[in-house]
């Protein structure tokens, strides 16, 4: 099993995650988006979109999409729920994430983070905060009636939400006015197995 | 089973295809997005973001995400693939259709059909047009290799993608430069059980 991917990145975040907590032995090709290597025609030939995470089985076959990476490598797992509602709930969830969540808040932080908020971007970057805060609202809105999105049991829902949601200050989301997000996000880092972006990073020798 | 949706949305006509497809019996309860029925206090009751289509179990348990729904509902059949990671391939497809096709070609068909197009709206539609068909090119490179998107079997992928790509002339995409796409097109409307957008909407009354 080999994943191609930029650990900084949340959606690539989360594959570690799910790697880590089920203890899949596999081999982490680091592609530093902010050099282009996500771009070149080697990586172009692997996904023609130039997207990672990306995952590669051991037969040769790829897969990409963050969300529906973690799903497969939970597969068979209580990840991924105990029967076909369960499982619906959390893609639920997912979907909403990559619709929702992830277009205001993890926009939001590269353009923070990784361009210094230049200029030309502060009027996207402003205009992404109502969106973040509405998803934040509705997560924090969940939360105060169950311990994880879809119920009682942590599942890949919970780390498709994680991995951005804890990085959200760095896009200029203050967490402070939701507490039971506050409470969600040390609940998920007291999951067997959990691992921080940032020694993710570390054993990938790059520097957050 | 109830779904709460409006059929000219091509999120909502997902859900139909499949109920028609596999001949599941339910109550379509229409909801007039232009009207704002789903930003009324009794909808957001059932659904804090507002958002269709929306299905409602017997036991009174609700599911959003268009993608989550057309999923549950098939369930156990051949519609979401044989193993896991045909269901991950499917899920692949949905994902970058919520995330890198529909955020193009349906917001766009929403700005020159719905909205006709109004001044205001002109410079994003036009922003929209490459990334649609970034996406249209994707699926068009796919699908010159395997009839349906995961391969030689129909499934949900190409109900998601279905919706909003036969009607994205309607968003302003010329379709004539993706001959393999054009031909899934038809083979999708070939399908046993399937219904066009037209004939779902006159059912409910509605004249497109």
């Amino acid at each position: 099993m080999k994943v191609y991917g930029d650990i900084v990145s949340g959606n690539c975040y989360k594959v570690k995650l799910v790697l880590a907590m089920l203890g899949i032995s596999h081999d982490w090709i680091h592609i530093d988006i902010m050099a282009g290597e996500t771009t070149n025609s080697a990586f172009l030939k692997r996904h023609p979109l130039g997207k990672i995470p990306l995952l590669e089985t051991p037969s040769g076959e790829f897969l990409s999409e963050s969300n529906a990476i973690i799903n497969y490598l939970a597969a068979g797992t209580p990840l991924v729920g105990q029967n076909a509602f369960s499982y619906a709930k959390i893609q639920q969830w997912q979907f909403f994430e990559q619709y929702s969540h992830e277009p205001y808040i993890a926009v939001a932080r590269f353009i923070n983070k990784y361009l210094g908020c230049p200029t030309d971007r502060q009027q996207e970057f402003a205009a992404k905060q109502a969106g973040g805060h509405r998803a934040l609202g509705y997560m924090d809105q969940q939360l105060s009636m169950t311990p994880f999105l879809t119920g009682a049991v942590f599942t890949t829902a919970d780390i498709a939400l994680y991995a951005y949601t804890h990085v959200a200050h760095e896009g200029g989301f203050a967490l402070s006015g939701y507490p039971a997000l506050g409470r969600w996000l040390s609940l998920v880092a007291a999951q067997p197995g959990y691992i921080s972006m940032h020694d993710a990073a570390r054993a990938q020798g790059i520097t957050l």
